[in-house]
């Protein structure tokens, strides 16, 4: 694993990194050659590595030098060392037996538009520094807003727009911003510490983040409480008396965000009821699809949007599930002008014909950053690359190996499913031999009636914790885990771009082979 | 321009973009190699193209489709349209003729770092999803700190530690965000609307939006006035004086941003009087060297950053002048906890044991965003595969072409040079036939002991700005602007990677022709 075994496409010839020129093109072709042949051997042999990485931590300090290089090396040593001693720290996300937290697909499509993307390296933050950048991402925006059918208020072509922003923490930020300010012009700044954000207990930590950097009193910040009874999404009913409690309380309802499919469990919260109550009390709603929003192309799944018309924006991870590098979140906005009130700075240097006449979007206005890569590249790539059709077949084939596991492990009586799926991941645990199916039931411990003494949930716990930790060290499978009312569950997440039929099931003969042994011990 | 000189290298086998696999190595061969093709033969002719692009606003919109395609198409018809279309909208960062902003100054190495961390594709958000990314990323850190001789204290070795932000946007908002939330843990959080802010007029417009997205009140930033006299350095006396008065009123001094470097004149801040006076008033001190930082590893630029052992963070960005493409923005601080204490989550989808050991970094904790792709790579490329050595002379050799520059406009009696050069970048103006040179002195207008009409100040400014508009139509150069103390001047800076004294001579040249063409029609 340590060896090169692309040594025979290196070209012999000296290389002249010596030579002055950083852009030299025919040493960019010949070096840029040997970089392609690297990583299409390390996509051939990805399945021969450790899924997780193993080793201990400050193992790299040990192996390379204490400082800079004074004169330069050779390419060939550098991709020697990334073989020796870079490859075996990674965890290796784009390997078919990933199937951790959720994935981050690539493509060859969007390798190459990431390319291009840093070829050019253009720095896109107005529109005449790069006109092309910004241009194409108003109009993949749009293309890719059409195939989740939104409202054409979210598109350019319906006075809304979108953005490609790095990630829905950013997304989230930016809008929390806007919905901030615009609160504020109406009820005086100085009321700023009575503004409130929602969310429920299963919303990303991205959105608790957000509120702290934007300033959002700590003590207004509201995980809303779900139970297994909704399958933890959001309850209206609930988001309506927390904001009617805080409203007696003299607080000031500002932003909800909603998701579609949550990081523990692809719970979907009901947008449409909860953009109802929402309105009624003039929050903005943030939708973070951050993980599902990419199946929404499939009309099949496009009902877990229902009601997005009332929201103010949506923000989804192409570089999630929608085979596009890291990073890639598209943000779409109703009301563009929000953002660009809040994020706008005009300084001397940057002012130009093209921006003071108002014809053009400078995306520098709509996003935390002022630098900004050519994004829309990539996704450009992969929409054209594989086609509509074709990307939602890649993604229908993911959820079809989702229900293929989930009907092994529902085929094994010492599992248990323990949420219902609505996407492509499974949340499953094992059970202890003392303990039958059903053990919990409505977000309350029962056994046939009987309550589980405390002991036995902790053993379960443990159990599950124990088997997790036994498939990961094995290398062959990489799993996470989330803890849904106080049950340790593991999760199972199909989608890496390379995962067929035969890894799942694989992966499953590896959870049982843990299994087995763990309960044999216990 | 528009036709493919990269044909003879296709593979003329049809492409099988409709191959399910989205990652099959040996289709990721073949069509990496047609980038790789595609992009040398655009750094071959990038001399060829107008280096500002000459596009309308909306072109793009009348070339393209109005939506995704539903079948997949070939990567040679995709790449045919980005040589039609794209290319025409691109402004060209990677010529030799741009002169514009600063650069963003990519390397082949660069290059090859960002394609592997693409390849790659893991997300590096704690330690244990990639060891790697945040070891190597400790490791470079430290590396480049040495380079710069920063203090012990900023780098890991010394309890310090640096981390790879996208930009100094980001740099500058989690510092701030730590500085605000360990100031108002000491004066209660019902204090926050008197936090205070400082730059000067010459700072970043990143400083200002950072701090509005912190929750700063608008009113409590100081952008505290320079002038010509001290070469637009923020004056430590005037930092002083504007902090008294601001405690008189009852506000509370947070945060000061200091320039090494500022965008309009490379103006340098005095760092350690600045923070001397910071000091006496508990400010946190962030250096901004986006720009001239990277120059600091050569000796005889790392007086500029004299005093830097008082501040408390300093960033830089990698991206502009250190060979690495966008985007790669190094921070250190001196007291990584602040940072972590201000930006950490901690859901139940990312515990694991690592962590909980509290043995690793968790870069997500260091920064607004949790995913974070693994930049390290490309910085780590760019150090090895050029050495300190080659860096030191790859920006000397910029300096020295700056110096040239220089020197070609004092000889021509017509222009000049506005603010003394520190780096590689030239403020200049021509003067109207009718002004002589030192028209404008230490700030006051003045023409042998008379002041000049307000007309001819209006006069002076459109020659320079027709001037520059004129330069950047045709194609050949791309420059830009700023205004210092009303008077319109044209920013000439040197740091593109493929940039020669051919070209610099050559942009003197287009200066002389337009001018003499501008001036004889005026």
């Amino acid at each position: 694993m340590n060896s090169l075994n692309f040594e025979h496409e290196l070209n012999l010839q000296h290389t002249s990194s010596h030579n002055s020129n950083l852009l030299d093109p025919e040493e960019f072709r010949r070096q840029g050659h040997m970089i392609i042949d690297f990583l299409a051997d390390y996509y051939a042999d990805i399945e021969k590595y450790p899924v997780r990485s193993q080793v201990e931590p400050g193992y790299l300090h040990k192996r390379l030098p204490k400082s800079t290089p004074h004169d330069p090396e050779p390419i060939k040593t550098i991709l020697q060392d990334v073989q020796d001693h870079i490859v075996p720290g990674i965890t290796h996300w784009q390997s078919p037996n990933f199937f951790a937290y959720f994935q981050c697909s690539s493509s060859i499509a969007g390798f190459l538009g990431e390319m291009l993307c840093t070829g050019f390296n253009v720095v896109g933050f107005n529109w005449i520094a790069s006109p092309v950048a910004t241009e194409l991402e108003t109009i993949v925006m749009d293309w890719l807003g059409e195939m989740l059918n939104l409202p054409k208020s979210f598109l350019f072509s319906g006075n809304g727009g979108g953005v490609i922003q790095g990630t829905t923490c950013e997304a989230i930020l930016c809008t929390m911003v806007a919905a901030r300010d615009q609160m504020l012009c109406q009820i005086g700044r100085e009321n700023a510490g009575k503004l409130v954000v929602y969310g429920s207990d299963q919303t990303h930590s991205a959105l608790q983040k957000a509120a702290h950097i934007a300033g959002i009193h700590p003590k207004n910040f509201r995980a809303i409480k779900t139970t297994k009874s909704t399958s933890f999404a959001l309850s209206p009913d609930s988001l309506r008396s927390t904001i009617c409690a805080d409203i007696e309380a003299g607080l000031v309802p500002l932003y909800l965000c909603a998701t579609v499919g949550t990081t523990s469990t692809t719970a979907v919260d009901p947008l449409g009821s909860l953009c109802d109550v929402a309105k009624d009390y003039g929050l903005w709603v943030h939708v973070d699809a951050a993980y599902a929003g990419s199946a929404c192309i499939c009309p099949e799944f496009r009902q877990f949007m229902d009601g997005i018309e009332a929201a103010n924006s949506l923000s989804l991870n192409a570089h999630k599930w929608l085979f596009t590098p890291l990073d890639c979140c598209c943000l779409w906005v109703k009301d563009p002008s929000a953002l660009i009130k809040s994020l706008s700075t005009n300084p001397e240097f940057l002012r130009n014909k093209a921006s003071d006449s108002k014809q053009v979007v400078d995306y520098k206005d709509w996003q935390i950053t002022l630098s900004r890569r050519f994004r829309a590249l990539k996704l450009w790539f992969v929409l054209r690359s594989y086609g509509v059709a074709n990307l939602k077949n890649f993604m229908r084939s993911h959820v079809e190996m989702a229900k293929l596991f989930e009907g092994l492990v529902a085929m094994d009586k010492r599992f248990e499913i323990v949420v219902p799926r609505n996407f492509a991941m499974i949340c499953f645990r094992v059970l202890p031999s003392t303990m039958g199916r059903g053990a919990y039931q409505n977000g309350k411990v029962v056994d046939n009636g009987q309550k589980l003494l405390k002991e036995e949930i902790t053993t379960a716990n443990e159990l599950n914790q124990k088997l997790l930790e036994s498939m990961n060290a094995s290398g062959r499978v990489y799993m996470t885990h989330t803890v849904l009312e106080d049950m340790y569950v593991i999760r199972f997440a199909v989608g890496a771009s390379l995962v067929e039929e035969r890894h799942v099931i694989m992966a499953w003969k590896v959870v049982q082979e843990h299994a087995t042994a763990i309960l044999s011990n216990n």
